[in-house]
């Protein structure tokens, strides 16, 4: 089992490593999110309707994991948020040694809140620990909510799933549905908290963002105590 | 480049032993298709409208690789078409050891197509031959038309782009620009066939299969002679 073992060691360096990027963070009490879901599921446009509240309220920059190109980074930096651009070449996530770069480009100090768009990828991003406080996953209504029985990492390592797109689920071709989903969640998760926005409405992004307002003000208190 | 390099000797020796397959859908005549996408693209209704169309006319088998779960192959059972289940166990793609089992369980020489569901994820999927004939990806129009810019590899080594969806364009909250993606993909991939089609209104399947009954024929012929 030789190849088991080769990822089972890279795991455990990538863990050890992101504990540098943790100790950074806890330095400067900047809250770091690791944002991961399906290619289209709304990474970016949850990133855009954090910024909308929060970007006056204290200091956010974004990390941009896309394997190719910078559309992202340039959406974000167009509503005045700091956003740095990884490019992974081909991989299919982001690590440790993609995230220092970028962790030093930022002056963390002068950051309450980091959000990092991990590459959209509903399997590899959950195993690669990248020294963030919280794991946040979208899940958006078109891909079905039957996601959560195959690929069940994510969604069992995860600390807050988001429903994205909730204005499908009016549409007549709807199949999706949430009170299941919320179900099989609670069985295989039962701490992950649930939050449901949609971007084309502008909604549910109240409670996403004092969710995470409540984080960075329990991580100032502890990085200052 | 440790870590380069062996992934390189891994996708050379997957390539070397995935002419093993090659070689027995050659003799048998067996047209097999690699069919790719993104979580909940519509892979699986792709396969049932396919099947509907095409399991009268022909005999067909679907090889359904999850991560976990039975959910998919008891759908294909379900409309009387031959499914075997590969279950990766946490593999983010299918791969020719996986695969080998899996094409031993079908009697090839009563197969005139074999689709192979894969994992759902935009990238890991194309870098890994499964000795299939066509690779064919689905784009789903909730995913946002600049997938191609940010997953490139997929688009440009598929032989067919399925768009999936398609009744999700006369909506409001519609973004996806499908000349734009033409456009794009007439760069990137320009002999790659483009359908269009719409699960919910069973709709662009019989282009599709037209597509795919040339294509077993074309095989077939090889085969014989």
């Amino acid at each position: 089992m030789t190849i088991l073992e080769l990822k089972h060691d890279i795991l455990a360096d990538n863990k050890r490593e992101a504990q540098v990027i943790r100790d950074a963070l806890a330095r400067s009490g900047t809250l770091m999110v690791n944002l991961m879901s399906s290619p289209g599921a709304g990474k970016t446009s949850t990133i855009l309707g954090i910024a909308k509240r929060l970007r006056d309220k204290l200091s956010m920059a974004v990390i941009e994991g896309d394997i190719d190109s910078k559309v992202d980074s340039l959406k974000v930096k167009e509503v005045g948020v700091t956003a740095v651009q990884i490019n992974t070449g081909g991989a299919c996530h982001l690590d440790v040694p993609m995230m220092k770069p970028a962790i030093d480009l930022l002056d963390l100090d002068m950051c309450d809140l980091v959000i990092v768009e991990n590459i959209g990828n509903l399997v590899c991003p959950a195993d690669y620990d990248i020294g963030a406080d919280l794991s946040v996953m979208i899940l958006s209504v078109p891909e079905g909510d039957d996601k959560i029985l195959k690929y069940p990492l994510m969604f069992s390592m995860c600390d807050a799933l988001i429903v994205n797109k909730t204005d499908y689920l009016e549409l007549p071709s709807n199949n999706f549905n949430i009170d299941r989903l919320k179900e099989r969640m609670s069985t295989l998760n039962p701490h992950a908290l649930i939050f449901e926005t949609s971007a084309w409405l502008d909604s549910g992004y109240d409670k996403l963002c004092a969710y995470l307002e409540d984080a960075i003000l329990a991580k100032k208190s502890r990085s200052t105590t």
